[in-house]
């Protein structure tokens, strides 16, 4: 820690850097711990962005995205996390202000893109929320229920990789419209987290099943009307062949493909016509004007305990780099 | 032809009889012409059918799935076509009316589902039209692009399959909107067909493109906002990689797939979630409730020229059991 000329603090700021894009799975080589940088903690003149200290970061599969494709090599790691406003050169954000939205993988930022910052009004509830229910995977869940698949009651909703972020509060919003609720997971402790935790109606573990078709059939005798898609490859096709009449399929993500050098092929697109089926993909940005309609709906129910949340947390930035402790959270979701 | 003993005419009734469900590409021994059958011209008691002299049959591409499927194998064919009625146990229908709807591959038919029975109001047009622009198809190319693809003045547009019956209207009608368009087809006829006749911006062979991706490159420099898919397979993939943000699919038919024992796989659907796409698909069945409103649209700019159709009509029903002209029809579409 060390002073500036101008008397602002200049401080040592731990940072978690991607060394180049990511191949294949994450290897515990792909980033490192860097402690040479330091980070000045008063905005520059004329800028009007925020420096903020990063309180919590998320580790979602869509960093994995990133890392393959769009973040640049040799920097800290951005994603979505929590942190407080340290100073600010924007009238919409103040020093103490708790905001969520991305940030770096480090322990202070200096964020100049505030598009998609956003101001927390309510703290009681854990702030880490705001990584997960209340942040992106939340509103992703959120937009990709309701406003992709335009759910009625009694429904019949299968999700795949349910027990991550956003799988386990689409099954909750489900089951809350009275919809029959299925997800699949890959473990048995996930299985019976969704069936107990989170009440799905059904649950299995798709490593055990050898035919996703007949699984489907079996928990879904009379199809399914809303496909919640985050696995892509061979539960697709599964699922496009047990649709039903104009069934709807939202996109969140496709976590089974990102990793190979090809997608695999999906063979039964011919169902979409047979059951009037539409897919849609979609971005958890485009739905962002929705967020305060969102919260009026989920702040109560966390509040009376009818949607439930878990979370895996690991304490310190250190943590971040390691594969092990990735594996805490990635297989969750597949 | 003989006379029933309750002095109603029985009728020798020439029909077209599919032998079993069709596999692969359609053969010549698919179907037989019968000349055994008879039929009495008038609806039996208590029957609210109509008994109808078939003046036109369409060999859709829609036929062959139907035949794959659905057709009863030692029955006549059934399909859409243009018939008078010459009896009536139904009050909306009455002798010498002309209808269009599913009918048999037969001189006369007893038709008792009305369901897609349509009175013909507009005669100043040709009858076959009702097999074509203002029957199925029309309404096809209709749906599929107005309330399946909401389409925009300025957007990109692109049609598979562009010179088949549906096809051609998609893209007059993407034109009358102010829309670029783009078709493909699979011979230097029907891509000339499509630029000279039908004004399409642009018309590709698929069949002499070695890289489908490369050619929707050329005619799309800035992606494309609208995909008629009539084909599936590797066009979709190449499609898929071509979207622009927030585009639509109308998946009316994938032509290329019927015929194949197990469907292409489709590598590209990670791109729904990249740009946010939407597939959707339809049958037209569901929109008929819209008919009136079409011909509103349609029927004006058949008679300013505005549209224009083309047809291959060939003359006898004995004819139909024919692969050869089947050819006439099919690969047209394709």
């Amino acid at each position: 820690m060390a002073s500036g000329g101008d008397d602002v603090q200049v401080i040592s700021n731990k940072q978690v850097i991607l060394k180049d894009y990511v191949v294949g799975l994450l290897k515990d080589t792909d980033m490192y711990m860097s402690t040479n940088a330091t980070i000045r903690l008063k905005v520059p003149e004329g800028s009007n962005g925020i420096v903020v200290k990063n309180l919590y970061i998320a580790c979602d599969p869509y960093n994995l995205v990133r890392m393959k494709f769009s973040e640049k090599p040799g920097s800290p790691v951005t994603g979505f996390g929590v942190a407080k406003v340290l100073d600010s050169g924007n009238p919409n954000f103040k020093k103490g202000d708790l905001v969520w939205g991305t940030t770096g993988w480090e322990e202070y930022s200096l964020i100049t893109d505030l598009q998609d910052i956003i101001k927390i009004q309510h703290t009681d509830v854990p702030l880490s929320y705001y990584t997960g229910i209340l942040g992106m995977p939340g509103m992703t869940a959120y937009a990709g229920f309701y406003e992709i698949c335009s759910p009625k009651k009694g429904e019949h909703v299968f999700i795949s990789s349910a027990s991550g972020a956003v799988g386990q509060l689409v099954g909750q919003f489900a089951k809350l419209l009275g919809c029959y609720v299925v997800g699949s997971a890959g473990s048995k402790e996930k299985v019976d987290l969704l069936k107990n935790k989170f009440k799905f109606d059904e649950a299995f573990n798709y490593k055990e099943e050898s035919d996703l078709d007949a699984a489907l059939k079996r928990y879904f005798p009379e199809g399914i009307d809303i496909y919640y898609e985050n696995v892509g490859g061979k539960m697709l096709d599964a699922v496009l062949l047990n649709m039903r009449v104009h069934g709807r399929i939202a996109v969140c993500g496709m976590i089974s493909q990102y990793n190979l050098d090809k997608p695999e092929g999906v063979h039964n697109l011919l169902h979409l016509i047979y059951k009037r089926v539409r897919i849609e993909g979609f971005v958890v940005t485009d739905y962002y004007h929705l967020y305060t309609k969102f919260l009026d709906l989920v702040l109560p129910h966390i509040a009376e305990g009818k949607i439930v949340y878990v979370e895996d947390i690991v304490e310190g930035l250190e943590n971040a780099t390691s594969s092990t402790n990735w594996d805490i959270f990635w297989p969750q979701c597949w």
